[in-house]
C-alpha cells in the first residue's frame, strides 16, 4: 500500500503500523498528526535517571477518616510516594512485569500518552515486561477482553486525541460477582498492576479493586490516573485532570472567533454552552481566555441561592447597558451544569417527576394546581419549548432529561421575553438577535496539547515506577507543573487520602469529592476582579487555534497557574 | 497602562494601538494573536521590484454578451490586466492617491489583511496616499462616514481575524437615489478609486458603481476583491476567494475532533451541518480533509432530482451496513443548503407559503386538503417539529424561513423513524443515537492562514497596484496559487467578462454566477470515487488545528489543488 499525497504534495513518511482494532491506520493521517507522531517528548529529570521510591508520612483522609479506614482496611493510612534521584537504580529491573491498563469514562485528550508512558516504561526499566490493554473500560477487565499492546499497536496513538486505542466505557466494578471476575482476570493473566486512568469515580472504584486484590492476597496492585476534561479530579497532590488544558484551548478558540464575528457583525448575542458537567471548571477558564461579556459560574449560582429570573436579570442587565453604550452584541458563556445548580428548577423537576408518574396530565392544565406555589410560578416563567421538553422528554425511568435541555436557547428566549417587557416599559431600545452554542464532543478527543502530552506521558511513566516498586491504592502525581517539564516532581498520592464518606442509596459508599469551582479560589477571584468591565467594555481575546510549534506552543491554563499561585 | 501577563507569563510586546472603533486594542492580545501581528507576509516577486502593467485581448461576457454590453457599455469588452516585471516602474509614483475602501456582506478571515495590503502598497508606491476605511459596508458610503487609516489604527489588524477594523454591512448601492450618494461621497473626498471588498453581489453591484463613475465622469475608479468563505466565487483568472481556506480548515479541525470521539466513543452518529449558504463547497472541502462516513452534496441531490426520502434512505442504508460490520456510529456532513436543493422541498414551501397567507389553518387539519399531493405526502412524513417550524416560523413577509431549518435534526429524527421501521422489519439490529452540530460563526473570524493572509495581502497590492494604473471594473486577481507565493501571478480581470444576465422581478439584471459544486469537476470526482470506502471503513482523518509554523502551516486546500491539476 503506497503512502496518500496530502494537500500540499508531501509524501506520509509515517511508519506503516497495522491497524488497530479500531481501524486507526497512520497511513491516513493528517499532516499535523504526523508531525505530532514524530513529537518528542519531554521527561521530568528524575524519570531520565536512577531514582527511588521515598514515602513519606501516613495519610489520613479528606473526610470522615474512621469511616474510610473501615473500608479500606488494608490501604487506609499508607503514606504517598515520591520519586528522587539516587546513585543507583533501586527497583529490580530484572523482573518482568505483567501490567494491565483500561481507559474508564468519558474521552480526555492526553489518553493514549498514559499508555505510551507505561509502554516506554516498561521497556526501559523492565525489559520483557507486557503490557496489556483492556478493551472498552472496566467492562474489559471483567469479560478479560484485551490485546497485548506492542510498539507497532502503540505507535499511530502517540500523541494523538481519542481513546480508541482501546477504547473506553461507563461500566463499573462495583458487585461481589463483578469484583470476582476481575480477580478472575488478574489470576489468568497474572497481572502484577493495573492502571486505571479515569476521573473521580473511577479512581475510587480502583482504590476498592486494590484493597480487594489485597484482602484475597493477589500480587495485582493498581494505580490510578487522573483523566478528565471537566477539571474536577484534583487536590494538592494533583494539580489537574488531563485533558482539562486541551478541551479549555480547543472551545477558547471558538469562542474567541465568535467574539470576533460579534463584534464585527455587531448584531448577535452568542450564548455558548460549554461541557463540564456539574462543575464550571471549563466555563470560568475559557472565561479567562477569552473575556466574555457575561459568564454564568454554576457554583455561584448555587452559593447565592439565585433564581432562573435572577440569572436572566443579570443577563438581560448587561444587555441593557451595553446596548446604551451602543454595543447590541455580545458573548455570553453558560456551564453545561447551570439547570443542576438552580435549587428552584430541581424542586419544580422533582415535583414534576413525582405527578408524571403518578397522575394524569390533562389539556386544560388542571393537572398543575399539584405544583408548589414557587413551582407553578417558575414553570409559567419557562419558554413554552422547555415546558414541553420537561413534560415529554423522559429517560426509562421516567424522569425528566435534565441535561438534555437545551439551556443556551432557554435562556436566549427568556432574555428576549424580559428585553420585550423592558422595550415596551421604554428601559430598553436596542435589538436583540441571539444565537446558540454547544461545544462539548469537539473538545473531547482534539490532538493534547504539549502540556497534556507531556504531563500524561509523565503520569504513566509514573504509574510504571510505581507498580514496579511495589506500590498499590495510589494515583500517579505529577507536581511543580509551572516549570519546565524538567523540573516536575514525580510520585504517586495514596487515594484514600483524597476521599470521604457518602450516604448513597441508603449505604456508606466512599467517593472523591469532585472539585468544585472555588468561589474564594485564584481563579474565581481573579475573574470576578474583572468581569464587570468584561461584561460593558469589549475586551475580547481570540486565543487562536492550538499550537504546536513555536514560542506560544508550551503556555499553560490560567487556572492551575493561579492555583500554583504562578500567575497573579 | 502596563501591558497584562498572559499564560505563560511572557509579556505582551506589542506597540500599543489607539483603540479602534470597535474597541480593539492589541495590548489585550493572545500570544497567538500577537505572534501573527509579527508575522511578516511574503509578496509575489512581480511586487517587490519595477512592474508595468499589460492588458490582455478584449473580453466578452460569461453569458448574454449583448445584455451586458448594454448594461455597461463604458465597461463592457475591457481587457483583463496583468503585471509583469519591467526595467522601471511605468506607474506614476509622485501622484498622491485617494482611495477608499469598503468591507461588504459577511465575514470572512483575511479581509483586514487586503486592507493592509492596499494600505502598504500606497505607502511603499504613491507616498503621501491617502485610505479612507468606509464604516459599516456600503451604507458608509452612501452616508459617507469613514475613517483615515493609519499605520497604527491598522497595526492592531494585521494577519487578525474578523472584520472589525471598519465592519460590514450587507446594504446595498441599487437606487439612483444611492448611485448619486456615492457619487457625493466619492467626489467630497476627491476618491481617485474605492476598493469594493466583497462576494458575487458585491462585485456585481462594484461594477456598476464603476459604470456609473465613468458615465457621470467622475475620476473614480473602482476595484473588486474576491471574499466569501462559501468558496462560490470564483472561475479561471480568480482560483478562489479569500476566507475559504481558513473557514473550511476550521470546521475540519472540529470534524476531525468529533470522528475521533465518534471512533472512541462507538455508539453516536454525528450529523454536523455546516455553513455555505446554496453551494456546498465548504462541504466537499471537508470532506476531502476529513473523510466522513457520508456526505450530501446539494448539487448532486439537485442534479439527481432526489427526494428528502431519498436522501434518508441513503443514510439509513449506509448506517444498516455499517451496523452490520460492527460499527454503530459514524460522521454524516450536510451542506446548510440542503433543502433549497431538494425539489419537492421548495414546492411544499411554496405551496405553505400561498395557504398560509389566504386561508386559515384549522386544528383538525382540514387546512392539508390544499396541498398537492406529493407535498401532503412530504408533509406528513416530515417529523413533528419540522412541521411546527414550517408552519410557525415566519419572515416579515410571512415566508417560511427555509434558513432556521434545522436540516442536522431533521435528518437525525427522520433517520430514526426509518430505522425504527428497520428493526420491526429485521433488517437492522443496532442502536442508533445522533448528536447534531452546526458549525457555522465559528469558521467566518478565525485568524486567517499563512495561505489566506498572503493571498488576502497579495490581493490588495493589486487593487492599490491597478488603481494606480488607472483601471477601473476590474476584479483584484491573483494566479498560480499552487507555487509559493513568489510565483504568484498578480492582475485585474474584467468584472464583466465574468456577468451574465438574469431575469429578477421582472427586470434585467447583471449577476455573477455563482460558482456552484461541479458533478464534473476534479473535486467532486475525487470526492466520489472514495466516498464508498469512507461509508463502510474508517478512513477519518483528523486535520487538528491549523499552525502557523512549521512544515504544515502552508499547506493549500484540496478544493484549489484539484482545481488546479496539482493534486490528483
Amino acid at each position: 500500500m503506497s503512502p496518500p499525497l496530502l494537500a500540499n504534495g508531501n509524501i506520509i513518511d509515517v511508519k506503516q503500523a497495522s491497524a488497530s482494532a479500531t481501524g486507526r491506520v497512520a497511513s491516513v493521517y493528517s499532516e499535523v498528526q504526523t508531525s505530532r507522531i514524530e513529537h518528542e517528548l519531554p521527561l521530568p529529570s528524575v524519570l531520565r535517571s536512577s531514582f527511588k521510591i521515598v514515602d513519606g508520612p501516613a495519610s489520613s483522609a479528606a473526610g470522615n477518616p474512621d469511616g474510610i479506614a473501615k473500608l479500606f482496611p488494608n490501604l487506609f493510612g499508607q503514606p504517598s510516594a515520591m520519586l528522587v534521584p539516587s546513585e543507583s537504580n533501586t527497583l529490580r529491573s530484572d523482573q518482568k512485569l505483567k501490567i494491565g491498563v483500561v481507559l474508564s469514562g468519558g474521552q480526555a485528550p492526553g489518553g493514549h500518552n498514559v499508555i505510551s508512558g507505561i509502554f516506554d516504561y516498561l521497556q526501559e526499566r523492565a525489559k520483557g515486561s507486557t503490557l496489556y490493554g483492556f478493551k472498552g473500560g472496566p467492562a474489559g477487565i471483567m469479560k478479560c477482553k484485551y490485546v497485548e499492546l506492542s510498539t507497532d499497536y502503540i505507535y499511530p496513538y502517540r500523541n494523538q486525541g481519542g481513546f480508541d486505542m482501546i477504547c473506553s466505557g461507563r461500566d463499573k466494578i462495583e458487585t461481589p460477582e463483578q469484583f470476582k471476575q476481575a480477580e478472575e482476570t488478574a489470576l489468568k493473566l497474572g497481572l502484577d498492576g493495573l492502571v486505571v486512568i479515569g476521573g473521580d469515580d473511577s479512581n475510587t472504584n480502583a482504590c476498592l479493586l486494590a484493597e480487594n486484590f489485597r484482602v484475597k492476597n493477589l500480587k495485582t496492585r493498581v494505580i490510578g490516573c487522573p483523566k478528565t476534561i471537566d477539571g474536577d479530579l484534583k487536590c494538592k497532590e494533583v494539580p489537574t485532570s488531563f485533558g482539562f488544558d486541551t478541551a479549555c484551548k480547543i472551545y477558547a478558540e471558538m469562542i474567541g472567533n465568535v467574539m470576533v464575528d460579534a463584534r464585527s457583525t455587531g448584531k448577535y448575542y452568542h450564548f455558548v454552552r460549554l461541557m463540564g458537567r456539574a462543575a464550571s471548571h471549563i466555563t470560568l477558564e475559557c472565561a479567562l481566555q477569552t473575556h466574555p461579556n457575561i459568564t454564568i459560574i454554576g457554583e455561584e449560582v448555587a452559593a447565592k441561592k439565585l433564581t432562573l429570573k435572577n440569572v436572566t436579570d443579570y443577563i438581560v442587565d448587561v444587555i441593557c447597558k451595553r446596548s446604551e453604550l451602543g454595543f447590541n452584541y455580545g458573548v455570553i458563556l453558560i456551564p453545561e451544569g447551570l439547570i443542576d445548580f438552580i435549587p428552584e428548577v430541581q424542586q419544580l423537576i422533582a415535583e414534576l417527576n413525582e405527578i408524571l408518574a403518578h397522575d394524569t396530565v390533562d389539556e386544560g392544565g388542571l393537572w398543575k394546581k399539584k405544583l408548589a406555589n414557587q413551582s407553578l410560578q417558575l414553570f409559567e416563567f419557562l419558554p413554552q419549548a422547555i415546558q414541553e421538553q420537561l413534560m415529554l422528554e423522559r429517560d426509562p425511568h421516567g424522569n425528566v432529561q435534565v441535561a438534555k435541555i437545551e439551556t443556551e436557547k432557554m435562556l436566549i428566549q427568556m432574555a428576549e421575553t424580559e428585553l420585550e417587557k423592558r422595550k415596551q416599559e421604554g428601559a430598553y431600545k436596542g435589538q436583540f438577535r441571539g444565537q446558540s452554542h454547544f461545544f462539548g464532543y469537539e473538545g473531547r478527543c482534539g490532538l493534547p496539547t504539549n502540556f497534556d502530552s507531556s504531563y500524561c506521558y509523565a503520569l504513566g511513566f509514573a504509574a510504571g515506577a510505581l507498580l514496579q516498586g511495589g506500590k498499590t491504592g495510589l494515583i500517579s502525581s505529577v507536581g511543580n507543573l509551572a516549570a519546565p517539564v524538567e523540573e516536575w516532581t514525580v510520585g504517586g498520592t495514596a487515594l484514600t487520602s483524597l476521599m470521604d464518606v457518602e450516604r448513597r442509596h441508603g449505604k456508606f459508599k466512599p467517593v472523591i469529592k469532585k472539585a468544585m469551582v472555588e468561589l474564594e479560589g485564584a481563579p474565581f477571584e481573579k475573574f470576578a476582579s474583572m468581569r464587570e468591565e468584561w461584561a460593558l467594555k469589549n475586551c475580547y481575546i481570540s486565543p487562536g487555534p492550538i499550537q504546536f510549534h513555536g514560542p506560544v506552543s508550551n503556555a499553560v491554563n490560567h487556572t492551575l497557574l493561579l492555583e500554583l499561585g504562578v500567575q497573579a
